[in-house]
């Protein structure tokens, strides 16, 4: 059902390992965090979907490019992702990263700070043996997430709009799902309309791809997700969800929620708490607001790609994981 | 006595206005980092040497490159380094830079990490509007330099012997500054011999910095510095200074630095302590060993500058900065 994510896994792997290979300082923490090896060094497979690196190769394949000279920018930019969750990791103190413990868990802030620091110029390393081009714009795509991030932590200290939620998720997760379509035109070595409605259709994957993360992030399930259902509550993460929330919500159960997401902010939200937060998500039709605004940037995308020379094939299998997307559990 | 940290320093600090213009979140408390602005965002002259970014101007003029297209890799240097001390001094838990409240006592260690991450991407993009080589070159530094501070973490928990002190700063320290020599023979495409000589005296004159600098940390006067003497001993700072008297120092003497360095990580070392250690490596030489170390350094770079072919203007003009390195009070 999913096949652009199964067809290129071991060549990333493979590439992933190859960028991080070595005894040099942080490198087996490196393979720790991108899922190849577990904490004492063994061979794991962990890696994860790899739905960026995936995109690249996929959209470079169906526009003719060489997969060889494509793969470094797909691994520069898995391990612009993964620099990126190191730090995310130790700025919202999240002890858990896909189930496994953080990086900052094992090692301390201090030593995740470089971790992360050398993950991002291994990225741009990697990127810059396909070409300048792809390097230029990974590093363009990556200022944008730190932009989206900076914007995120500000969120925490005063409550956002719809559509500055909006305008700050098409940055901190938006940038790096436009790169993985560009990086494949880039590749290709496309220009003009086909580069613009591939970035088009990343910014439509890329908005239905967070705010299904968002839902999963209240309404997923405890096993599959390898966090708590309603963990963003607890943590009083500001999703699409919560700032929905805040924007329909009236009265005494306004002071209520401000109270709640204001208060006491070294202390987790309850489970009572949690409850009520969901009951009120639910009375408000939040989730099918949601759900509404997945599908919108699903036909989006699905339209966009009509546009693109792609084999029937290709088009196909892109159809297929834009369904997938829209009907994950994790 | 310094001619050539003052040839370019209108054209760098213009550079880096450029690099780091506008609105667009966290810019503001970068041009506030590189000093030219202060924490209202009102211009101000902050941005301390400039030293790696006028050596790159410097050797690039000297070897007959173009300025012009040399300067966006001099920016790309010195913004690593900036993002490097944005995050050594959350690392560090340091509060000062330069005379200054470092980033993260402003924004906070989450936005502050941000602020590190966004100029180490905005300082690859400006070295890449040089060449790829130069970003290329770039990277390779800032891999080594992320290195050298991990080790430079690691040295807290452990004593490094001098040695491993010493490959721990050609890492931390020499690699950007190596780095600066490369870059401006990269700029006037040099090769083989030259680029290599230009690799030693870069060599050899972050050697001699970092332990002029490792020296001032110790017996630095305190308004000149912008910190007090001894700073680096009430830390527990490893320096050159310190791992040189852990591996002299004996019996009763021994223990008790042991104790001090070992124990107690949360608080600092206290006046009456730190009169002690000076006085203990005023009686085994240390600072002689270290000026000495300096000196070969020096003489070192000295030899290689002879090898290069420099006008003779420009060879003088490095052997007065050499000069100024190794007497400076600051």
């Amino acid at each position: 059902m999913k096949r652009i994510l199964e067809a290129y896994r071991a060549e990333i792997e493979g590439g992933l390992a190859r960028a991080l290979t070595g005894d040099a300082p942080l490198r087996p923490l490196l393979r720790y965090h991108v899922g190849l090896e577990d904490e004492q060094g063994a061979p794991t497979t962990a890696t994860g979907k790899l739905l960026r690196p995936s995109l690249v190769l996929f959209v470079a394949e169906q526009l003719g490019a060489s997969p060889k000279a494509t793969l470094p920018a797909a691994i520069g930019l898995e391990l612009i992702h993964g620099f990126s969750l190191i730090h995310d990791d130790i700025q919202d103190r999240d002890r858990r990263r896909r189930g496994r413990p953080a990086v900052w868990t094992i090692c301390g802030i201090e030593q995740a700070i470089n971790a992360g620091d050398l993950m991002h110029a291994l990225a741009i390393a990697a990127a810059l043996e396909s070409s300048p081009d792809a390097a230029g714009c990974l590093i363009r795509a990556t200022e944008e997430m730190i932009e989206g991030q900076s914007y995120d932590l500000e969120f925490e200290h005063r409550t956002a709009s719809p559509d500055e939620y909006l305008a700050m998720i098409d940055r901190k997760t938006g940038a790096l799902l436009r790169c993985a379509f560009e990086l494949g035109g880039i590749a290709a070595g496309v220009n003009g309309p086909v580069r613009s409605a591939l970035v088009d259709l990343g910014h439509a994957v890329g908005r239905a791809f967070q705010i299904k993360d968002d839902v999963l992030g209240i309404w997923g399930a405890d096993d599959v997700l390898g966090k708590a259902t309603g963990s963003d509550i607890r943590r009083r993460k500001m999703t699409l969800p919560i700032v929905l929330l805040f924007e329909r919500i009236e009265g005494a159960d306004a002071a209520r929620l401000e109270h709640l997401y204001r208060d006491a902010e070294d202390v987790e939200i309850g489970p009572t708490e949690v409850g009520w937060v969901v009951e009120k998500l639910d009375g408000l039709d939040v989730q099918s607001t949601c759900e509404a605004l997945i599908q919108r940037h699903l036909d989006e995308a699905a339209e966009r790609l009509e546009s693109l020379p792609f084999p029937d094939d290709g088009r196909s299998r892109m159809h297929e994981l834009i369904d997938y997307l829209a009907r994950r559990e994790q």
